[in-house]
């Protein structure tokens, strides 16, 4: 967090440089997909000249995989930061959360990481390197529903209910990538926050509320 | 249907060309995902030279259209396949439409429109038209769905439940990209299948069973 005294400016420089070229990478697949991000677009939106870019990043390979991690840990501060919005207690609460949750997949990382998904998905040393960061990013969403929807995962069938919850708001967040659904939404995460809150009272899985 | 003996052998030998670049279009999609399929790529895969490639297809875009619209046209095959092998009635019906319905996200052809899906939300053209075939497709599939399932869709609250649950199967296939996911998925299938036949019933949705 301190500025180390011995680090030199021109450090610094080449980090901002770095910084800016990965989230410049980042932005463009959101926005363009895969195929239409050239080392030379991120450059230009970057601001930096093509040159500068391959002496941080030889390959569009190395830019892509520093890319790749960089989404991964934009994803987990949008974790973070759902976190830090809990909802309040009281009525509706698990409805509130399902939105809260929806967030993590309704944002530009989303559509950038289906874009990287589609991608590893036939392109095995991309899948090689994006797994990990997926299984991780996987469990820390996962920790964070259970612990949102205050449920006792110890119990038999809580795991597999959360989990089911999660798939549905990634299904639904793939359904508004090809146009704004959120008049479709509202009524479908009502009837999922219904039945939920029904299954996790039947099992008797929360605590606290 | 029927040979017209008027049709010249001629024209009978372009449209199996046709027919053969645009199944190895969709395979080498699903297969190398939309960057690294060109045209080349596809003559050679349908064992047509690149220059009788040209002549049918003229451009990359004008192959990738008739391309999605043979896929989309598969997805459809496929719908039509499940309304035929329709599960007995019995216990577990449920879990069993589930697993019926979920072929229809888990196949090759799926996973060439989340390609396709991926590259659309950058691409105003392509989603352009994209859009009014996946519109048509997802009436199908729910309508299909509302078959199976036997319910009675004038009946408040069934609608969102049955487009929930194919939100769920949606994100679930998504789940299965990066990785075989089946092993998770059985447990969050019968999670579901419970909680939609519970609501279901407490709607008094089902007809016919």
């Amino acid at each position: 967090m301190t500025q180390s005294a011995a680090s030199p400016p021109q450090q610094d420089r080449s980090r901002i440089t770095q910084d800016r070229l990965l989230d410049a990478a980042v932005e463009a697949l959101a926005e363009h997909g895969w195929s239409a991000t050239t080392v030379g677009l991120v450059a230009e939106r970057a601001g930096v000249s093509r040159g500068a870019a391959q002496h941080h990043f030889p390959t569009r390979d190395v830019l892509f995989t520093a890319a790749i991690d960089r989404l991964v840990a934009a994803r987990s501060k949008e974790v973070e930061a759902v976190v830090h919005a809990l909802p309040e207690r009281g009525p509706q609460r698990t409805r509130k959360v399902l939105d809260h949750l929806f967030v993590l997949y309704n944002g530009a990382s989303f559509r950038a990481s289906v874009a990287v998904w589609s991608i590893a998905s036939t392109d095995a040393d991309l899948l090689t390197r994006v797994r990990p960061f997926e299984a991780r990013l996987g469990r820390d969403v996962h920790k964070l529903a259970v612990s949102l929807l205050e449920v006792d995962e110890s119990i038999p069938g809580v795991r597999a209910t959360i989990q089911a919850t999660l798939d549905f708001l990634r299904g639904l967040a793939l359904a508004n990538l090809l146009s704004d659904d959120s008049r479709r939404r509202r009524p479908v995460l009502d009837a999922w926050s219904t039945m939920l809150d029904h299954r996790l009272s039947e099992l008797a899985a929360y605590r606290g509320r």
